[in-house]
């Protein structure tokens, strides 16, 4: 049996993470529990990078430097727990990955595409998720979510007009792959969401025991 | 007026950051004073990098994400204080940069030097340093008066196979390119350390005043 690496993207407030633990039960329930994980981190050592990532700092951080730090976490997250949880077999299920990479650093800090993958090939090879799905939701409603849930990191307290090119970007990769790709509207309530998730918990059940 | 570029190298106990102070001194005396900086490190920022590559962790930490760390320090550094200095025209003196990578990531740690390269390329564009002084003492030597001076760190706890691959890395970058490089024997004492110091501080004034 092979290991299926999926990935959960989207903006702030787009309930991914809620989202996620709910995938993960009905994939756990029908004899098939997943390893989950997070992006920027996942283990120890990426979490103390991510804490570098994620925190104010008075000294604006360079562009590249962000961008060499995820790669940076990520290098440690593939080799630490990714790559061996795949090569035995597992579904992993990581809450962010690359694609946040373009989407944030690309489409929000402007960083030129092909500058991002050459460090995507540098790290990862030719790795990529099988399945990536994308949570997606108007910037006002995910900025509003993401306010009334508790303080803002260094993320999430950029403008607007970041996360609409966040948005875009999301969309952009997803249209161009839609095998690899699925977008799922998550403005609506859990419920429509948890209904729109269901065939793609059968599709992963199918691909993972197939 | 044109900034120069001026890196101190050289493995554990040769001296180096002794020698960069007499080496800036000699530059100050003579209306020069150099701005001096150091590698992983040099801003505060690089600096919360430099304490993530340098502590002791409980997890491994994957080669690649060593590098990348390395690099993300590297790309605050240089964005952030030596480039602005070089184009105020100063001259800049750094206690380490990319040649300690590939010492240290390369030969050491056994990286291959053209993944280090695109990530060098990626990073510097084509900045390089105007003038590399390596300060090269036996292993042994070396090791002894690092031991002598303080707790090791992550790399100094590194065994004598790996320090003898980063001195020979030092020692064939400064053999392929000698109007770059220059080598100077540390393992004698601060005096004659000192001497072989004083043509290389006339040729930086001469080409920093030229």
């Amino acid at each position: 049996m092979s290991g299926l690496f999926i990935t959960f993207e989207g903006p702030e407030g787009a309930g991914k993470s809620t989202n996620l633990k709910v995938f993960a039960q009905a994939l756990a329930e029908r004899g098939c529990a997943p390893l989950i994980t997070r992006e920027p981190g996942g283990t120890p050592l990426a979490e103390r990078i991510r804490d570098v990532l994620l925190s104010l700092h008075e000294e604006p951080m360079h562009a590249d430097t962000e961008l060499l730090l995820m790669f940076a976490a990520r290098a440690q997250h593939l080799n630490g727990l990714i790559r061996p949880a795949l090569a035995e077999g597992r579904v992993v299920i990581s809450d962010r990955f690359t694609d946040a990479t373009y989407a944030y650093q690309g489409g929000g800090r402007g960083i030129d595409p092909q500058r991002i993958a050459a460090l995507e090939n540098w790290v990862q090879g030719d790795l990529r998720p099988d399945l990536v799905i994308i949570f997606d939701v108007p910037v006002e409603l995910g900025m509003a979510r993401a306010r009334a849930r508790s303080e803002l990191d260094r993320f999430e307290r950029e403008q607007q007009a970041f996360f609409e090119a966040v948005r875009g970007s999301y969309l952009q990769r997803a249209a161009a792959d839609p095998q690899r790709y699925r977008v799922i509207d998550a403005s609506g309530d859990l419920d429509s969401v948890r209904q729109a998730m269901q065939p793609l918990i059968d599709e992963v059940l199918e691909r993972h025991h197939g």
